[in-house]
C-alpha cells in the first residue's frame, strides 16, 4: 500500500441526486487514512486545465452536507475521451497533471465512458513509466451500466419518477370526468427503459396508472399505442402514460425528432415526447390531454431520494477509495445483488474492462407481452431500488439546507493547456 | 343552532396537494358534531346528478389520511354555473337535490367561482322557500383569492416550485462549462404570477437562481429579455428562468399559444412556454437550452407540501362547518395574517360577495423594477407560506401510503337530471 501521493476525484457527465453522496465518502475516507484528496474542477476538463481543489480545506460539516445535496459539488462535464491513438495528447497531459502534483490515485466517478477513460489512463500510466492507481466509480440515473446490479443514482431518480407519477394520476383521475383523460409524462433514458420501467412501481393492477409505459427498446406504432389509449379510457376512465424520451419509430426516427418544427416566428419547436403524444391523442381521440416534462427535476430531486441509492452511492465511494489505496487498478466497485427479498446487497471489485463502453438495456422479460408494461420480473428487481426515504434536512425557511463548498483551487504547477472540447 | 339535516361538501376546479386535507378537516369536524357529511362526487356535478357519498361509512383512518393525500378524494370537476336567470333549472335542481336529502348546510370547496356559486345558491335557497346555508371553502394553487391572505393549495406549490428550481439549478451549475446555459422552467398561473414569484425564493442574491422569473402581470418583451439571458450568462455562467404559463406579448397573445403550430405529422404542436422561450434563447443567442414543465406534478406534489399550507387547508376546513353549524350563511373562513415575523395568523369569516368573481393579481410592489425578480415585501408575503415539512407516510415499498376512499353512494331519490357540461 503507498504512503505517500494524493487521489484525484472527478465527476463525469450528467449529475445525480446522489453522485455528491459519493464524492462526500470518498473525502471522508480519504481523511480516515490521513490522504489528501483533490478534487477535479468540471470533471476531466479540470484535470486537463490543472483547476484542481484542495479538499482538505473544507470544513467536515460541508463535506457530510454533501450526503445530502444535489448537483455535482466539483463541477462535472460532458466531454469524451477518444482512442489513445487520436487523443494522445490529452490522455498524456493527464498524466502529466498528475505527476506534477503527485497524484497516485484517480477516481472517475461516471459511466461507461468515464470507465473506458479510466481504464485508459492506467494503461498509459503504465506505457508513461508513472504510477498512477485508476477506479472508477458509478453513476448514472440511466442504469445503463454493465455487470453492476444498478447504478447510484438510478434509485432516486426511479423513486422520483414512481412517487411524482402516482401523484399526478390522483390529480387525473379526481378531475377526468370534466376534465383531462389522457395524461403524459415524459421521462429521462435515450437508450434505456429503467426510468420508463421504474414508473410502474407506482400501481400494481391494470387499471391503476401508468396504464401505459412506453419503452425506447421497443418500436414506437402509433395506432396500436392510440387503440390502446382508447380502451383505456374506455375501461379506466382516464389513461396515464409513462414516456421516455428516447422511444423511436420503426424506422428509427426519434419520436421526439420527428415531431419537432418550426414554430411561426421561425424558431425551432423542441419537441419533447410527451407534446407529440399528447398531440396526436388529441387529434387523433378528441380527448383533453395533460402533459409534464420534468427534465432535470427529475435528476437533482434529492429531497424525494431513495435511502437505498443513497446507501449505496456512498458505499461505492468508500469501496473506491479502499480499492485504490490498497494498489487495485483499472476496476470499478460495483453492486452485486444477494437476494431480492430480503434484498441484500455488497459490493464487489470488477474490472474496468468488463465495464467500459457497454450499455445494458432493459431486458425482454421486464416488458409484458403486449409492450405496455412491466413484468413481476422487472417488479422484483426494480421495487428495493426506491426502498426507504433519507430527506435533506430543511432550514427554518423550509427550503433544504444545500450546501455551497468553498472550493481551494490548488495552485497551477504546469503552463496552460488548450482544453478544447 | 340547527339540530337537524346533513352537510354536503363539494370540491371544485383543479385539485391541490391540500384539498383533501380540508375534506378530512370537514369530515371530522362533522363528526365531532354528530353530524352526517355527504360529498357530492366529482363536485357540483355530483350534487346536480343526485351522486352523492355517504362519509360516515368511512373509517376514521381512512379520513385521517386524507390529510396526506393529494388529488381530490370525491372528485372534482370544472363547471361553472351561469347567473341564476340562465342557469336557474341546475340552481333548481340542486335546491331540489338538497331537500330530498335534507341538507342543510352546503360547503363549497374552491375558487372565486365556487364563491359565487355557493352565494348564487343561498340566495335562491331563501327565494325558493328551503333553508340551506352555503359555506365557501378557499381552495386554489394560484392563490388568486381576494380578500384571504393567501389560498390553501398555494404554500404547497409554491415549495414546490422553490425546492425544485433550487434543485435543478444546482444540476445546471454543475455542468454548465460543456453543457446546458439556459434552463427554463414553466410554472402554472395563467392569470397572476403567485407561483411564478415564488419561484424566487429559491434565491437570494443576484446571481442565485432564478435569475429571471417571467411574470403574467407584465408583458413579455423578447428582446429585453434575451438581452438579460445573454448579460447573466456572461455574469453568473448560466441562466435559470422561472416562466409563468400566463404570459403575454405586448398585443395580449398568450405566449404559449403565439408558438404553438403544426408538426409534420399535421398534429397540433402543444407549445408550452418554457419550450418556446428555450427555442428562442438557443436560436438566438446559441446557447445550449434545457426546459422542464412539471403541469400536475406541481399541484399534487403532497409529498414535498408545506406545513404551514397544510395546517390552513385544515384550519378552513374545521372552521367552515363551524360557521355552517352555527347559523352562517353565504360567507367564507379566510386566512388573515396578524404579523409577518414571526408569522401569525388566524381565521376569519367574510361574506361571500366580497370575494365571489374577484381575481388578486401579483402586486406590482412585489416585482423588481426591472420586472424580472421578487423584491423584499414579496419575499416578506411569500415565505412564512413555504415553511415547515409534513411528509406522507410511506410505506416499506418506498412509496407514500395514499388512501383510496371506498365510497358508499347514497341511494338516489329522485328522477334523473340531464346535468350536460
Amino acid at each position: 500500500m503507498k504512503t505517500s501521493g494524493k487521489l484525484l476525484y472527478a465527476q463525469s457527465g450528467g449529475v445525480t441526486a446522489v453522485i455528491n453522496a459519493t464524492a462526500g465518502a470518498v473525502i471522508e475516507t480519504c481523511r480516515q487514512h490521513a490522504v489528501t484528496a483533490y478534487a477535479a474542477r468540471n470533471g476531466i476538463l479540470g484535470a486537463l486545465r490543472e483547476d484542481l481543489i484542495d479538499t482538505s480545506k473544507e470544513a467536515p460539516a460541508a463535506i457530510r452536507a454533501l450526503t445530502h445535496t444535489p448537483g455535482g459539488a466539483f463541477g462535472s462535464c460532458r466531454v469524451k475521451l477518444k482512442s489513445l491513438d487520436e487523443d494522445r495528447t490529452r490522455y498524456a497531459r493527464l498524466i502529466d497533471v498528475f505527476r506534477a502534483h503527485d497524484i497516485r490515485w484517480f477516481l472517475y466517478n461516471g459511466g461507461n465512458d468515464s470507465a473506458d477513460t479510466a481504464l485508459k489512463l492506467s494503461r498509459l500510466g503504465r506505457a508513461m513509466d508513472y504510477d498512477i492507481r485508476c477506479i472508477g466509480v458509478p453513476k448514472t440515473v440511466d442504469n445503463d451500466l454493465a455487470v453492476t446490479d444498478c447504478c447510484p443514482g438510478f434509485g432516486s431518480v426511479a423513486k422520483y419518477t414512481a412517487v411524482s407519477l402516482r401523484e399526478c394520476a390522483l390529480d387525473v383521475m379526481s378531475m377526468m370526468d370534466t376534465s383531462t383523460r389522457v395524461f403524459v409524462m415524459e421521462v429521462m433514458g435515450r437508450h434505456a427503459g429503467w426510468i420508463a420501467a421504474a414508473a410502474g412501481l407506482a400501481g400494481h393492477s391494470r387499471d391503476d396508472a401508468p396504464h401505459i409505459i412506453l419503452f425506447p427498446e421497443l418500436a414506437f406504432d402509433p395506432a396500436t399505442f392510440l387503440a390502446q389509449v382508447r380502451a383505456t379510457v374506455n375501461r379506466a376512465g382516464c389513461c396515464v402514460i409513462a414516456a421516455s424520451e428516447g422511444i423511436r419509430y420503426a424506422d428509427g426516427r426519434f419520436v421526439a425528432d420527428a415531431h419537432a418544427g418550426t414554430d411561426a416566428f421561425g424558431h425551432t419547436q423542441l419537441g419533447g415526447v410527451a407534446p407529440a403524444l399528447a398531440g396526436m391523442v388529441r387529434d387523433t381521440l378528441q380527448l383533453k390531454t395533460h402533459w409534464a416534462l420534468p427534465d432535470y427535476l427529475q435528476r437533482s430531486a434529492r429531497h424525494i431520494a431513495s435511502k437505498t441509492d443513497l446507501e449505496q452511492a456512498q458505499a461505492v465511494g468508500r469501496a473506491a477509495v479502499e480499492y485504490a489505496l490498497s494498489g487495485a487498478n483499472a476496476v470499478m466497485p460495483v453492486i452485486k445483488r444477494r437476494s431480492d427479498a430480503p434484498y441484500r446487497w455488497k459490493i464487489e471489485s470488477v474490472p474496468l474492462t468488463k465495464i467500459a463502453n457497454r450499455e445494458k438495456k432493459l431486458p425482454r422479460s421486464f416488458i409484458t407481452r403486449d409492450g405496455y408494461g412491466i413484468t413481476a420480473a422487472a417488479r422484483r428487481y426494480l421495487a428495493p431500488l426506491i426502498r426507504g426515504e433519507a430527506p435533506p434536512p430543511y432550514g427554518a425557511d423550509g427550503l433544504p439546507k444545500y450546501v455551497a463548498l468553498k472550493p481551494a483551487t490548488v495552485r497551477k504547477r504546469l503552463p496552460a493547456f488548450q482544453a478544447k472540447h
